[in-house]
């Protein structure tokens, strides 16, 4: 693809989480969202079917950027305990820096839109996440549940504590971040 | 309060709730609601001022239900992990038979709404939980860290391992409800 073509397509993802996050994913039509882009509707469905083709490939180039963050410094030949804390603190520091793709995320995931998402397609992305999950139930330092319940301790609580909304007055630190950890760490360990 | 008075109230509740999954926060009007719920106009202004009132009215009566549904068989002789799982189970419990309130209510926290509640006031009712957790810091059998990150480990999961959409195809049985307890538990035990 050349550059013009990829800077155009970023700014229509970023005017698609923009004006979600300000008027809701009913009233954002593709007119307001390429007017906010700054190309032209027709430009706009060179890229993108339609609403719906919009709104998805929004969400999905959202989770690709994610699992980069989350994967950053990757490396299995550490121990368990350490992997899993880096890809914790990518995560909050993922969070943290990209709070309106965030908001967006959220609001999809609550939204029917999320039924026409390929989920098995999204998760390949995360594979060394899973992989390295597996690889600790099989060492037996990791509790051998499924993944949607180890998921729940380990990559969720994230999701829960960067929430302005449940920690109101909480400052997210350096501190909190270990600490929360500590828990996370304890509920997956064998 | 008379019965019959009782019986409006609730049957707008539950319209409120039923038009607000069914079309969402902005669509749903005072209007709707009360063709909805079988009453006039009029007759629902009788008991709610408008239609903040009467989304933020809802949400806490749903709250209230939760809490005396996760209170029930509360018995705080009993040791520490038996209290929590019986929490466990009751919130569970709860969610399931409540699916249409439970997804009002978070539809209703991801919304601008959520700002009009008095939280400090709807945490009241959830006031035994937190003594419980305070009684297991002071005991040294719970963690020493904010209620917020104890919060994350044992009450958000539910609601996590309770979404159909996180959980696809899982059935959420008894054995599910246990092993994913043993994780909490290890998480905010010291």
């Amino acid at each position: 693809m050349r550059n013009k073509d990829i800077q155009k397509q970023e700014a229509i993802i970023n005017a698609t989480v923009d004006l979600v996050n300000e008027i809701g994913f009913v009233s954002s039509s593709v007119s307001k969202i390429a007017k906010k882009a700054n190309v032209s509707p027709a430009t706009l469905y060179i890229y993108y079917e339609n609403k719906e083709d919009l709104l998805v490939s929004t969400y999905i180039e959202m989770k690709k950027k994610m699992s980069k963050a989350l994967l950053k410094d990757f490396d299995d030949s550490r121990p368990f305990r350490d992997i899993f804390l880096s890809f914790w603190k990518n995560a909050f520091e993922f969070v943290k820096e990209n709070r309106s793709l965030y908001q967006y995320s959220e609001q999809f995931s609550n939204s029917p839109y999320t039924e026409l998402v390929d989920h098995k397609e999204l998760e390949k992305h995360f594979e060394p996440l899973f992989r390295v999950l597996q690889n600790g139930i099989d060492q037996k330092v990791i509790k051998n549940v499924s993944f949607e319940i180890l998921s729940t301790f380990i990559f969720y609580p994230v999701k829960i504590l960067s929430n302005p909304k449940m920690c109101r007055g909480m400052e997210l630190d350096e501190e909190i971040i270990e600490t929360s950890f500590t828990l996370a760490w304890d509920a997956i360990k064998l």
